[in-house]
């Protein structure tokens, strides 16, 4: 695939990384011509107990809002959806409300979490369901055809347990990992840190075990996108992923199974402080970098073009040859 | 438009850049609601005589073999164009050779610039004939209905010119901003800086005159890419240019017509070495940073979908109340 890149009309090299995105998506599909012009996108919604530590911006009520304002299609993501033409799935993995709308995927594991700073934030075996809960949810969406999954998430409160994840899998104190969330001042993200430092130390979670560490700090939706992942890399679809939030659940993923690190993209650096941690634990460098802190995948969406540009440029440019053009001197 | 944004549904600031040129583009057009969906593409091809001097990696031929492949819809930038659904249209506007194909803006003002290592580029009443010959080819765009205009070039050997005029403008040495173009050795990179060193001490281009620098050391792709910017800047129209070539020629834009700088916007940060000086010295930040370094508009028409996703946002989103969506704590 390289050789045929440096064959195209263009000088070698010359499109960078979107060089080295053809030639992933090229490994990823076992296709020279990767087809991805059927995105999808699946964002899981789910609440956190930890938010009634007053560790958001927002009220949790806000994550049910955020569902009905996705099914209306007022938000970000339904906006940055339609302008790529995917095809866009919410799953209700975990909100602490019931909510009854036609078009949403209810598949709740339970209300939201538990307060980790005071209990496991799931079980065990509740991890694992909704782990297999993601799984199926992307195995029916690949079953339609989609053939490029992009993930995001809502959920108040979940920068807080992904910071907590993070800090376990990394190694690295609560101090170096926590951000501004949705938009906390300087004073409440030293409460921040203080309240996952302290859920760590009580939780005590294993962090040579993925599940143990979803399953005492994690969330639903990041369990979901944790299964979505495996799903799609079972199947060898590429998977575009979002943000923080996506790639702290893409780290649990590849400790299930490496493997699926070689399906992964990451759509843009997030302004959270930590995501700069979780890429560099996750070997992998965001496609765009433009200061953006939303989720709902709003970031994989703005960088598909770029993948499917990659494709584009292997399915139509021509070579020196058929075009006649001089190579180098 | 800023207090605008706040109202949507998302933390504030957390579309990061992408509200940025939002508030840019609404400045730009007047409307809060900026409407860019019919992208124009102008690429601008020329010859440079100081190709002869062996300081591209490519021969001068290619500069006409590529006008071909354009008109053909085989390289880079067509892929691109088809992908952003842009009209694009090609303008010999210096190249060595006539080209006689159908679809072709033919507004040739001489084959090739002179080699200026020995004597100027161009008259400076060619410098100005290019730059009105750009504006006019733009305006006719524009005419058209054209609401977005993106930039790019195509001329061997013009990264020597644009590093050239560069090094003036920015008054460092040739050593600091010259780089490997097309993919020359670093042997003949040295060679390349002695060349444009020496150059500039013959020519003595006037820093303060921005039509002598492009006389004197210029292209007329670069003279057609300036014109271009300020018809856009006259018509209110938003300019997404490319990458070093291109902000060059934005650079001498801005000396002619200084509030030119409002209209632009710089599509991706090139690997061509002396890029990181050129957006200095106009004060932008690029949209993309992916490691390219093709020309042609490649960067603006990958950037483009940022630009419409800011659109679209503005346009399409939910705000906290037409959704119901709770604020901050």
């Amino acid at each position: 695939m390289g050789a045929y890149l440096n064959t195209l009309t263009k000088p070698q090299g010359s499109l960078g990384i979107v060089e080295e995105i053809a030639v992933q998506l090229s490994r990823i599909t076992g296709n020279k011509i990767p087809d991805i012009t059927l995105p999808g996108i699946l964002v899981f919604a789910a609440d956190h107990g930890i938010a009634t530590e007053g560790v958001s911006a927002y009220p949790q009520e806000v994550t049910a809002q955020m569902v009905h304002n996705f099914l209306d299609g007022g938000a970000a993501i339904n906006v940055l959806a339609r302008q790529i033409n995917a095809q866009l799935e919410i799953v209700d993995i975990g909100v602490a409300t019931d909510i009854d709308r036609k078009g949403l995927l209810q598949r709740k594991i339970r209300y939201g979490t538990a307060n980790f700073l005071k209990e496991d934030s799931m079980s065990r075996s509740e991890a694992m369901q909704a782990i297999e809960t993601g799984a199926d949810i992307a195995t029916s969406m690949l079953d339609k055809g989609i053939n490029c999954l992009l993930l995001g998430e809502m959920g108040i409160g979940n920068t807080t347990s992904s910071s907590a994840i993070l800090s376990v899998l990394s190694e690295m104190d609560a101090m170096h990992v926590v951000g501004a969330g949705t938009g906390i001042t300087e004073e409440q993200q030293n409460y921040k840190k203080q309240v996952i430092r302290q859920a760590v130390v009580k939780r005590q979670p294993n962090s040579d075990d993925a599940i143990d560490v979803l399953a005492k700090i994690g969330g639903l939706e990041l369990a979901g996108i944790t299964g979505a992942i495996l799903a799609a890399a079972e199947r060898k679809i590429p998977v575009l992923i979002d943000g923080f939030i996506s790639t702290v659940a893409a780290l649990i993923a590849t400790r299930l199974y490496k493997e699926a690190a070689e399906y992964l993209f990451i759509g843009h650096k997030s302004a959270e402080y930590g995501h700069q941690y979780a890429i560099k634990l996750l070997k992998k460098d965001p496609i765009l970098d433009l200061g953006m802190r939303l989720g709902e995948g709003t970031g994989a969406a703005l960088a598909f073009p770029i993948l499917l540009a990659a494709t584009n440029i292997v399915k139509e440019m021509a070579t020196f040859e058929s075009a006649g053009v001089s190579g180098k001197v």
